[in-house]
């Protein structure tokens, strides 16, 4: 089992607040010592840092906080692994270029019968059950989609969880998967976020001893979503997802909640995004 | 115009001797000051640090300075923007994952009508001559090899050294493109090669008044292949490419040289691997 982080934001921010929490767990509070992996979107480029080693006192976790890389999208991840080495090729996220943009995914659980599953054109790196989720996944987007899926987060939301649902019967499958634009973010059993907008306070990381004032974190202002498969603050009302929830966040908003068993699949929440209508 | 470097060894290295008169080029010494790139292979993975900054006062050169990433194949690029804006999906190494391992390339010099050619599969993410090109040759890669090109240099040598002629007409087409195994080296008009192996000397960089002592860089013995753009070093004897010729590097050693037309391909110089065939 791992951890996960999204940031989802309306304007650039320096993400250092909520992976500094996060990645003391990477060994020092949490047991999740195998390696870990964060991808910072600039616009459809997510630059992706790897490390196999654990986090808490990785040269790379020093440098991304000495040298803050501003973002509106990114995805972080913090590996224990159960299945597939400790190998830099099995450390999430997992990263493919697909109609011309970087597609970025991680994942949380155990999926035990997915690699069972042919695969036709991509082929992973590495043995991790997660990879080959995530290439499953991405030839079934490209038999949907074949001329490119287009921005409509609603349609292309209801076949990720569609997706995720047929792949979630096997296992635990909590993920977050970027396009430089959507995060959508799967509950298999754990999930949490929490939508940040001013006025915005002060909170208490979870993981050290550190009061933040979110001023500083949204400098520019606007809207700040964090996902992540724990909450990172101790004084915040984080959301917990049920089990089989797709969130799919936008500009740092929450666009749509896909709930419930596939064939009753709708949106359940679109009030962030008026006059989006449900996914076709 | 921009710079090319490329590194295979028989034993995992610490690049840094080769890399620190390399970025000097980045906007100190040289005019290359459009970004850089370079990819670490550990198997068949790369692991890859883009900076759309110039190298020679990036944070990442230096974090890369401070904590060596040993490898056995690396591919580097310090840009000079000719086609496609500053940007981060325009900056080499550009990098895919292809029938199970990362496919690196990086480009020298201009192809103006490559952009002409459709693709199928493959996307690019930027819109640079280079990446159209590497896209290119992944597709038809992939019409050759549908099954897995294996691990037979000679015949992927002959295939990648008839498409660089191809595409080599369109303008100056120098590169690297890497597998995790081979490294192949395109000669447009500026390439040099150095294979280094024990006794090893002292040698000078070109770019900085440095002394380095090469039993220090291969510590653990072997043989290195150090192959540029420009001689990187004052003292040694580097080899000449002659144009259109193609260099294949494996285990670091000069294992192919395809050189003359496409019509006459031939395997010049098998000398380091005796009993090596022709490719077929």
């Amino acid at each position: 089992m791992c951890e996960l982080l999204g940031i989802a934001s309306s304007a650039p921010v320096d993400i250092a607040f909520s992976f500094s929490g996060f990645v003391l767990r990477g060994g020092h509070t949490g047991p999740h010592a195998d390696g870990w992996g964060v991808s910072l979107y600039q616009d459809r480029f997510a630059r992706t840092f790897l490390d196999e080693r654990p986090a808490y006192n990785s040269p790379l976790t020093r440098f991304l906080h000495d040298n803050p890389i501003e973002t509106r999208l990114a995805v972080a991840h913090i590996r224990r692994m159960t299945l597939g080495g400790a190998r830099l090729e099995n450390t999430h996220p997992f990263v493919r270029v697909f109609q011309g943009r970087h597609m970025v995914f991680a994942h949380n659980g155990t999926l035990l019968h997915v690699r069972e599953r042919p695969l036709a054109l991509e082929t992973p790196l590495g043995d991790t059950d997660s990879e080959h989720a995530f290439c499953w996944m991405l030839e079934r987007l490209r038999e949907r989609y074949p001329a490119g899926y287009g921005d409509d987060a609603g349609a292309l939301g209801a076949t990720i969880f569609e997706l995720a649902n047929d792949l979630g019967r096997d296992g635990i499958f909590n993920f977050l998967l970027a396009d430089g634009r959507f995060l959508f973010a799967r509950c298999g059993d754990n999930l949490f976020h929490i939508v940040r907008r001013p006025p915005l306070g002060r909170a208490t990381l979870v993981d050290a001893e550190l009061q933040v004032d979110f001023n500083q974190v949204l400098r520019q202002g606007g809207t700040l979503s964090v996902v992540a498969t724990q909450p990172l603050t101790r004084d915040e009302a984080w959301i917990r997802a049920t089990p089989g929830t797709l969130w799919v966040f936008e500009n740092g908003e929450l666009l749509n909640t896909f709930a419930g068993l596939p064939e009753a699949a709708h949106v359940a929440e679109t009030a962030w995004r008026p006059g989006a209508g449900p996914p076709t």
